[in-house]
């Protein structure tokens, strides 16, 4: 772990309160700070770097996962310093490279510098092309670039994003952050196979039948109605979070797990995605959205009725899809996806069901398929459903084991994601390819949109989702689990 | 299932008290007896059918797993006879056909018969040969003979005892106890398999490093040292219990499961068992003889002074063994098998090892292979070890996963049997075949043990058997579970 500098874009956001200092804090707890770093925090208004100080310190306080500890709290607020800074004045940047440089000097650290954008899509392009003007990006050590989605809001904004991006910084040194990369069980599965034959062999193409990846919320459109009415599920979850989970999933099976390969798997997985042509979304999509219903007993109103949102939206806030990986692994295996607002439940996890042996039906009465899940959010578990014999008698059951050990205080995923960016390893950040090929396989399902080639399925908040959904597992006598 | 007679030959010896007479009474709750069943104890002295009734009824009270109920108790034991019986005068013969017919009139049931023979081995032969010179086995419906181990004392004489037996039987009508098989464990190991695809997959040639199949007893020789000093743990327990638990455990590599063909699968694998030439037993088999020890802090004696045995017996109470399965399917995992007295625990198990990554090894601290148990006694289970990661930190540890449902009050392995005999379903008893093999197995052992090729090794009461049996496994890096 090289000494660095950390300079931080919306250090007085949102995101930095919640996430990143209580990740910092939480890094440096456990070591996994370099011994020297300097962090600066731009923002626009004026405060000062005492000011600043007590507002990470009340960041921790609010939001770390481990308490503050007053021994040490001194020294970490140390490392930061604040920079008022307007992003659209070229100068801005000059005095911000006389701040970080004076900082190197008093601290005697390399020149590696990391540069956090947590700002408004519109800052980024203006942000990089002044931090390459002002002689910021022209360091001895290293340099990388950590950025928030959205990645665009199609393939050719996305594609424009990245070739400014480019022009200051090389792919290897742009980390994008999908924070559903960054959760404990993703980023664990790869050891956790490794070190398990048996949960390896399970990963096999003959017994797989189908696999599911559900990411579903109860929360409704809240304050980000601005945002969200014009993105849509299908480019606030699906684009991102939903393709890199099935990515994830996929990369297990034409695997050699002992080479770390994962970049070049998941590119080789979306690229084999087969499109889906706009004219026959209807038959491999169902897009919905919330009306009004109840949720824990508690009634909420529905999507049209939500402030900020037309009346007339046709905006999506549920997106299910069959997909196919055209792929020799996954020959004949559907992939499901799913996402959705309003839901009865909040969960993230992918399904792996096994294929069921029918035969001599009798013996194996109450018996159902066996399933992999891996729940991602809001617990961490791995679990596998058997069928067993109840004690007496010839009924089976389906009986859940857990994989799990006790998984409270986990390490949060931005807490992942930084250490790994502090290393320079962007294994489980979204790369070019797969941002640009997501884009590819999303472009003919807006066009649907579009062109309302797509029916609008109206679902109750706190159901499971349009029953067209339903529909379409059942197609393949499937259902959702 | 067809109305019977069942004429218990023994009855009122330890085994009918303390596991037929429940067995019946238990498989009669269930409703899993015919509708209308004649049962015929024998026995040498004379008793009255309301002594022998009184009998049963003392026998269910101290030994059934389930209380006897009032309401139905009558109804049950009105289905028993006794006759006093000399198995060595014909004449007992023909007025024992007169009662079964009798009864058999009386009760209007077909002239199916279940002979079970709970005697001394010494009185199989008389008894066969007045079965049939009687005419009791000249009967229009199916005849089947249930008969206890031991099934001989080496090829030779299980080879007349067979004989004997098919002068009267058929192969398809005897049946050869092996309780072991009647275990709820391996008599629903196939289901369960068939049931969970997940299992399955698991009991592959690939994953597999070896298999361990281990009998322990907590007791030593108690009062049966006139048997026990000449059969030795080799006979009583490896020939037929502990080489019936490799038959079973390697029947589900060389599979088709939903085919029915247990007993020709059993067959391959014990053909396939490599012999071991008595020359170099000793480089595979450890035998061993208790000496004074402690179990649960209580001081026990050794072998030698226990009553009935010779001060100068070199009887084995132990034995392990390295198993080579010359068959594709086994090909490079070695089996061992180890039995013993006075142990530390009570415990019939297989235990599974899968092959274990080594790749990495930063990556994978802390963790141990898979394993895959089988618990057949005292509990029943299957359990599955695996690798975790702790929450927080990278270091594995090895945590066993349970597959059983509680397994309290389930039916015993003579309940399991009794009803397979009165199916006329055979699977899980020992076949003429898999014995004689197992005898051919057996022989050059024997042969070893005579001209003292093998060393008996002494162990501690309490302890887990002589080290020799641990370098056994040491030679191959493996080591006891």
């Amino acid at each position: 772990m090289e000494d660095m500098t950390l300079v931080l874009f919306g250090a007085t956001g949102d995101l930095a309160q919640r996430k990143l200092f209580p990740a910092l804090y939480n890094l440096y707890l456990d070591g996994k700070l370099p011994a020297k770093v300097s962090i600066i925090g731009l923002g626009r208004k004026y405060i000062s770097d005492e000011a600043f100080q007590s507002k990470v310190e009340k960041a921790l306080r609010a939001y770390s996962r481990r308490s503050v500890q007053a021994s040490n709290l001194p020294d970490f607020l140390s490392k930061f310093r604040y920079f008022t800074f307007d992003a659209t004045i070229a100068e801005s940047y000059e005095k911000l490279l006389e701040l970080v440089e004076r900082r190197e000097n008093e601290l005697e650290i390399p020149q590696n510098r990391l540069f956090y954008l947590s700002v408004a899509p519109s800052l980024v392009d203006v942000i990089t092309t002044n931090l390459h003007a002002s002689g910021l990006d022209q360091n001895e050590g290293w340099k990388r670039l950590i950025i928030e989605k959205p990645f665009g809001s199609n393939i050719k904004t996305a594609r424009r994003l990245n070739d400014k991006l480019r022009q200051t910084f090389s792919e290897e040194e742009i980390y994008r952050i999908d924070h559903y990369l960054g959760k404990p069980m993703v980023q664990s599965l790869n050891t956790l196979i490794l070190a398990n034959p048996v949960l390896d062999s399970l990963l096999d193409q003959k017994l797989i039948s189908n696999v599911q990846i559900t990411a579903s919320e109860v929360v409704g459109v809240e304050t980000r109605a601005d945002y969200y009415d014009k993105a849509g599920a299908i480019r606030d979850m699906v684009q991102n979070h939903l393709l890199q989970l099935v990515m994830t999933a996929a990369l297990y099976l034409p695997e050699n797990l002992a080479e770390n390969k994962t970049r070049a798997k998941k590119t080789e997985i979306i690229k084999s995605l087969r499109l889906i042509p706009k004219e026959e979304a209807h038959q491999h999509v169902v897009r919905g959205q919330y009306e009004a219903g109840e949720i824990h007993d508690v009634p909420v109103i529905g999507y049209k009725e939500e402030q900020g949102v037309d009346a007339s939206s046709k905006n999506d806030t549920y997106f299910a899809a069959r997909l196919a990986i055209d792929h020799p692994a996954w020959e004949g295996i559907p992939f499901y996806i799913r996402t959705g607002k309003r839901m009865d439940k909040k969960s993230t996890q992918i399904v792996v069901e096994f294929k069921h042996k029918m035969v001599d039906s009798t013996k194996l009465q109450g018996t159902s398929p066996n399933l992999l899940v891996l729940e991602i959010s809001p617990n961490e578990s791995i679990s596998l459903r058997v069928n067993l014999k109840e004690p007496s008698g010839s009924q089976f059951k389906p009986v859940w084991i857990d994989f799990s050990t006790n998984s409270e205080n986990q390490p949060e995923a931005y807490e992942l994601l930084l250490f790994d960016a502090i290393l320079g390893d962007s294994t489980f950040f979204a790369h070019w390819k797969e941002v640009e090929l997501s884009w590819e396989w999303i472009e003919p399902l807006l066009e649907a949109y579009q062109e309302d080639l797509l029916p609008l399925h109206p679902y109750r908040s706190g159901s499971t989702g349009p029953e067209a959904a339903d529909e379409l597992l059942q197609e393949d006598q499937h259902k959702w689990w």
